[in-house]
């Protein structure tokens, strides 16, 4: 993946400052995922969400106008990814693509989970067996129409 | 993809049935996204929760063995998945990945979650607006070793 | 493409009737389109839809379960079709997917078309010049949601 | 997609004048879209229309000549773009190819929709329940040629 | 590549029959290489050219109607084919391709040559050196339509 | 594709000289296609045929050596191009591939068409109802040595 | 890689009767690789050839015509065969490709050995270090033509 | 495929030099071919080599530490090369994979032709046909070993 | 992948039986790995040795033979596996592959470590955080040839 | 494969000064495969590891943090990589992989090996008849979760 010039310029400004993503969620108002996307050029941030990140990071406003821009989505290379992070998330889908489907078509009908009208956060369990991941996906069901 | 006869004899005997994979859940005990990685050949069950699942399902227990298999798991065609359901998790991994492993990384250190340590819920969320499609990955994390 | 059995069935029954798509679209008060898209399972239809359409094609009333099932959709191949009318619409992808992309950004804001709540016509436009094809999409604008 | 140096130039001066492709619409009488196809070099302009959009966008007359010219045109990476609005675009032909097949086929006989003599609109329909997009292509039915 | 059974079943006959793609040439009063490409169902006859065509193969007519379906056109396998024939015609659009594009720009301004409205001819040049195969295309050139 | 620099230098010469590729065809004495593969570094020129070149771009003779090397032939990007009019003579080959390879085996028997002792002509036929490209291949056939 | 039905009767056979392709040799009159090329259905036969295969097989007179049909060529799967000796002749073309193709180029000017007036022969050669495989490949050099 | 700035600085000094791969050979005591593979990055040099290599190209020995690095190897782009000389070893081995596997394990046994303990030679056979071009490779015959 | 008839018949006898591969280990005086190998028909035994394993599977003599053939291996598809465990090993070649060339070539020189004069072992390491998978490859170091 | 400038830093370095990995392993107290894919960025070390690595290459204290990061893993190219040694992995796992899987799920059930709690050694074995490298992969068996 190659990262754009403006996200290492925003994660660099991020790790010489100190602040955390969470950090970052009591200033903005919006969930750390959120506004990791926002960094990583996968989410548009409004003027003001924009100017509270910027500053937040210690940045000049010069980058403010660049974040609200509507960016081309999705950039892993290659298709498959490699890092094993983010590959699990391929496999998931492999694995268990086929019975959601059928769960949720046998809940909610023909349609998706949307992708768009959606939220991701990212919750840490602490468990004596070792902390657990627990990643939460909420997206509007849409039906198909039919015309 | 190309589903197995197994498959298929199980999910013809469910429709016939009228069995949801919710009335699966309380019958077998397990959750059913997991049941419905068995019937897909996803996951691979004990001699017990195989018996009882063909049972409910009004099969020979011909079936029970091969229920115990372990299957040659993710079975997707093509590799980036046409079903616009399944393909909105390919979405939320190109779009969402890097942010994910940010996220992720600075809660947990280097690592991942595992997708094997893991389990897997589909809810409803009733929702004046639409209902929701509320997707819960739970998998431990796992550090990476050093040696 | 590896066109279903019951696809061919039903195609087969259509010519052999001589009943034309826009003939169905009279009988079962659903665009063409749509019901073009339930015989190549790619939409699922109501139990009324598909006893009007196994009706109207003259065919035994065993399919019409099958036609209410939610079909995995997606099936060209390979991944780029060969067929020059389909390929014709991968190629306004490649040619006018970043233009199209702009405008609809300027004029809605972060967001996408809809390809689920979302419609599909054929029009044929008289030309002395030479008929045209006049191919109508209309899908509702989904906002990124922020969270 | 590597956007090409021109077309940031361009869509910087545009932002920067606050110029919308509507504007440019009215200033080029010509289509937006076809506009914005010009300006991510998927379209030749006439020497004339190149000047306008220059002169509209405040810009030197250097880059004139270079819009004159004939593009390598489609520059979507990687061959299924990830992009989510983009992406809808492949889903549609994946959904709906063979379906459009059928019916073009049924009302035209053996050819295709020509992408070349062609035209695309897209239109916000403002709706109490979502504003939707609506996207029109019309292109000449081009049939096959014996000999 | 996958040949249909229809395929087969015409080229077993016109072996046995003895008959070459010139001489139907002569009964159709079309070229061989269309007559070829109607029975790789590439391309729809008419149903007196199929018939025609059925006739000089002595086959039975059972076969006529499907060949004035419509075809799922292209059909080789893998896309980059590997049979050293077919494999020349890649080669030369790898090799010739852009300064094709050059010429044919410089000539005609910004289009395509159809391949729709389009004949292919091969001819047998005797040489003492080595016959040599003359293969020519002839396609209407499209110009970009603006809008 | 990336356009080697030298072609590009090349291109801007001969745009600013204003001469056309038949004017290259007058003065070198090669045909126009021949001269175009040069340029885009797909042919290699003599020391002679190279100077020509040069002088009539007017540019300096630092140029000529590097037009005798042997290039790396073929550069489409990617393997399948999008561009419309080369994506054209792809589409050929699919779709006409199988029906040459028949004709050709039977006026030639086992063997292929040189990409190599091959000559590529491109002509503009005038006609009121459009005019049309003319694309001429001619290739040495190879009989297959059996050994 | 799918191997043809008559590929499995013909090597079925020659196991049966215990012949090598050393004395296939003998008896054809033509190397040992081709005749394994014939039986592959890479290189079609002579009517004599294949009477003279069939008959050193023990097999019935049915397969000689087919042997003489001019087979679609090249048939590994994947693009990318996984078979270790089959892929070392890949390595060799990635690690060697270019260092070949320049020394190549130096003795014989621009151009290519050709793959079709080609001979391949495999011979033993006897070390007490290990016994070494011999590939002997022989192509005519084809110039490239310039016109 | 993007040759090396190293490779780029060696070709250009052997061009400015004039000296042959040929006359490399005879002043390292080394097959032009290994030392192309040295140039290109595919082999790795000893110091004196490596020494010789340098002097004879009139360079300073800035270069011979490199020359002695052990290279990531293969460097093909795409994975089907399109060069049309590079190429034609793809499609020997595409046509002759299977034959050359057959005839070498009847020759041999269960195993491979080394790409390693492997050498690879090109010759020029004069002949007034047309001159060929002779590739003999000779590797190690490796066995399966069983455990 | 698609596992052969004959893999599919031994592994039903096999459990059938109830023999367990370190039984078969016991029997045939080979590592379970590599017995594992020839009944999915990656390796070739000797008669001996397919005559045991039959016999051990309780199996009639018929399958002997084949056993003893020359298979084409390698057989996962897609040609990135999707099986997590089998993943596994492309994750390590992906993650630890320059590392381990790296490490390689320090210890031994330019050259690799054979997959043909190999052997490969799995063995259980039990412990109390959880059992270990050991797996060991032993290969011989092949320096690169000059010549 | 792209190897980033903190890499080939690192590597000059450690070149220039002579350390061998297993210096390094001497000095940081890991593993010097460990070492090594610190360097590639394929795994992040703590601050006081990568001080003594620094100190150990004589590099200035700049490059400390960067090695903590947690990097994106994996980076090898194409996807299938064509370097000789680190293809040989590959093909295990093409050739070897549904063995491993047989015999691991005998041993262990369902489940796979963890490459994330894994180490990974490579050792010298001498041997008269050529040495030997032995690589030893040890993860922790992960059974699959049911829930």
């Amino acid at each position: 993946m190659a990262v754009s010039e403006i996200t290492e310029k925003l994660l660099a400004a991020k790790k010489h400052k100190g602040v955390t993503f969470s950090d970052l969620e009591q200033i903005l108002g919006r969930d750390e995922v959120w506004i990791a996307a926002v960094i990583y050029r996968q989410a548009s941030a409004s003027y003001e969400e924009a100017k509270k990140l910027i500053e937040a990071l210690g940045l000049s406003s010069e980058y403010i106008e660049a974040l609200t821009d509507y960016p081309v989505k999705g950039s892993l290379e290659p298709v498959i990814p490699t890092d094993p992070l983010i590959y699990r998330f391929y496999e998931i889908m492999q694995v268990y693509g086929m019975p959601l489907k059928s769960v949720i078509h046998e809940k909610f009908g023909d349609g998706i989970m949307s992708a768009i009208d959606f939220t991701l956060d990212v919750d840490k369990i602490e468990d004596p067996n070792g902390d657990r991941v627990k990643v939460t996906m909420n997206g509007k069901f849409l039906p198909y129409k039919k015309w």
